[in-house]
């Protein structure tokens, strides 16, 4: 760390490709990251053969979310979560992440450090590396702090068919937990809103959860869907449009904190609409959705999970809320930017 | 195109994942990039089973280049040719690639629109599709104008043992063409220097010359990489470094286009430093230099190929130049950023 502790600022010639970058991802990045492929310090890792009849996963991600650290996690932890995450919600096994940041110059190296030392964290416990990066510096003022993208790769069983076509009248829909914890959180941090509770993001790998529901019954499993950006109304109308189906939710049923309810009142947002970055939606055979919601309340990541609505006939698309008045509100997808920079 | 036209400029609703953003990827992205894998729309990609005895190859880039539009290029066409190019040396025959767009507020989609069909026209030409995206707009002075994420896939067979680390005594040293014609493009443009003669990018992928070479002799291609970053001379250091031996380069051999020469003394850059995105070196057994170079020169990227020197024993990481006057000068890998933005 020798020459990262004097430099204390990320400088333009930390993305030369030359001396400086070296001793950046010798001193930080592998100290940190280190593992048999990354080592290589290739331009491109090679991993080993892939077992027979599996297919493969792709998804990729950048992550611009200000601010880059906050209650409940940073912007390393999101792009190792949500790119896991991406993966996990078509069936996919993670077989490894890319890894790119772009870095404004003048960045504190002890925060990029922090981030870094996160993304390590989190894929150990994923249990999913970094197999290759890339770092570009651009200069001060051309970018805000810190962008990451990350790109992952998975192995897909052939006889996994998860997709949000697969949506079918009479499916239960599954939230794995509460709604709106992530996209609050930064809303309320970044307007420096002072909210009595504990707000903070729900960022989390969901890839332990999906492997234990296809272990139960995978048959069953028809749409899996983390909603990020847009939040369960946007990602629901989209899979209601591509399926060809029509959806009703139960309102009293939506789980959401009631710190987090209360401060969307205080700020006017709907839950529905807010980002979540731990989250699942599970649309699966209705047969089987009391297996499967008790197999997701037994892991970590599901313990809150509800069953929170009905696939139903009706127009594509259509999306309507029973609300806990017993009235019925139609729900439309996101038009408009609530919130930039949410992830 | 009727949401595009209207709205002119990237607007933050583009990036928010609502309808704003499902338009501008129905409208603008499929019609120039669609693929059936591309066109699930899923936010993860899933390609068939792979033939057996294949292993995977992952890279990944971010391009941050000033000016975004150049001569030669633009940078859509460096981040396809750049990501193959990755995974082509080291001997993987791309799969797919993801592509993930930072935007800023206010960017004009006519100039996205050159940038996206440039993309479309490399994926064409090389074979190889974008099979996942992700766009994220930020707020105006947040990035500069475009920031691009491309990650690819690819295969490698089992056989092909290509790294930095295989350079051995006495291989030959065959660069593909000629030096140092995107750095000193970017350069003269940047700076709004008027040059007689015409400079251009070599941006070009290279992952068909690379497949030339391995039908012609795999087991004789030690070492393939493209010297992007810190130039022919920071690329070579490192491999000198990672195999342990030294390299002696011939001045008057290495292949520098007479209008490339004269910039470069113009403004005072030595072209061993500067940045190539359509060029590789080739280090090889001696053996088969005479073939390998024949089999080069025979493709549409390699006709001006040349060898330009030979590893031998000596202290890890030594590379020499011998000068066209007979004198010898000791090549030390780039340390400070001559030119941030170069890709």
């Amino acid at each position: 760390m020798t020459q990262i502790k004097k430099a204390e600022k990320i400088t333009l010639d930390h993305g030369s490709g030359g001396l400086a970058s070296q001793n950046l991802i010798s001193d930080l990045f592998l100290k940190y990251l280190d593992n048999p492929l990354l080592h290589d310090l290739e331009d491109c890792a090679i991993l080993p053969a892939q077992k027979q009849k599996s297919r493969l996963a792709m998804s990729t991600d950048s992550y611009v979310v200000d601010p880059i650290i906050f209650p409940g996690g940073n912007i390393g932890e999101l792009a190792v979560n949500g790119t896991i995450n991406d993966l996990a919600m078509r069936g996919a096994v993670p077989l490894g992440l890319s890894l790119g940041l772009i870095i404004e110059e003048g960045f504190e190296l002890a925060k990029l450090e922090i981030i870094i030392a996160s993304i390590a964290d989190c894929c150990t416990k994923a249990g999913v590396d970094i197999i290759t990066g890339d770092t570009k510096v651009v200069p001060r003022g051309k970018a805000d702090k810190l962008f990451i993208n990350t790109t992952g790769i998975g192995r897909v069983d052939e006889h996994i068919n998860i997709s949000g076509k697969n949506a079918r009248p009479g499916d239960a829909i599954i939230l794995s937990g509460t709604l709106a914890d992530h996209g609050i959180t930064i809303m309320t941090n970044r307007a420096g809103l002072q909210v009595s509770g504990d707000l903070h993001s729900d960022t989390m790998a969901l890839h332990h959860l999906v492997q234990a529901l296809l272990a139960e019954n995978s048959a069953a499993v028809h749409v899996l869907r983390d909603p990020t950006r847009g939040g369960l109304a946007t990602t629901l109308c989209e899979i209601a449009q591509a399926s060809g189906i029509s959806i009703n939710l139960s309102e009293p049923d939506i789980p959401v904190r009631p710190v987090v309810g209360a401060a969307c009142e205080l700020i006017g947002l709907d839950p529905l609409y807010l980002a979540n970055e731990g989250k699942c939606i599970l649309i699966c055979d209705e047969n089987a959705a009391t297996d499967l919601l008790a197999c997701m309340r037994s892991t970590e990541a599901g313990k809150q999970a509800a069953c929170i609505g009905r696939v139903v006939d009706g127009p594509a698309g259509r999306v309507s809320l029973t609300t806990s008045i017993g009235g019925t509100r139609l729900i439309e997808p996101l038009s408009g930017e609530p919130l930039p920079r949410i992830c």
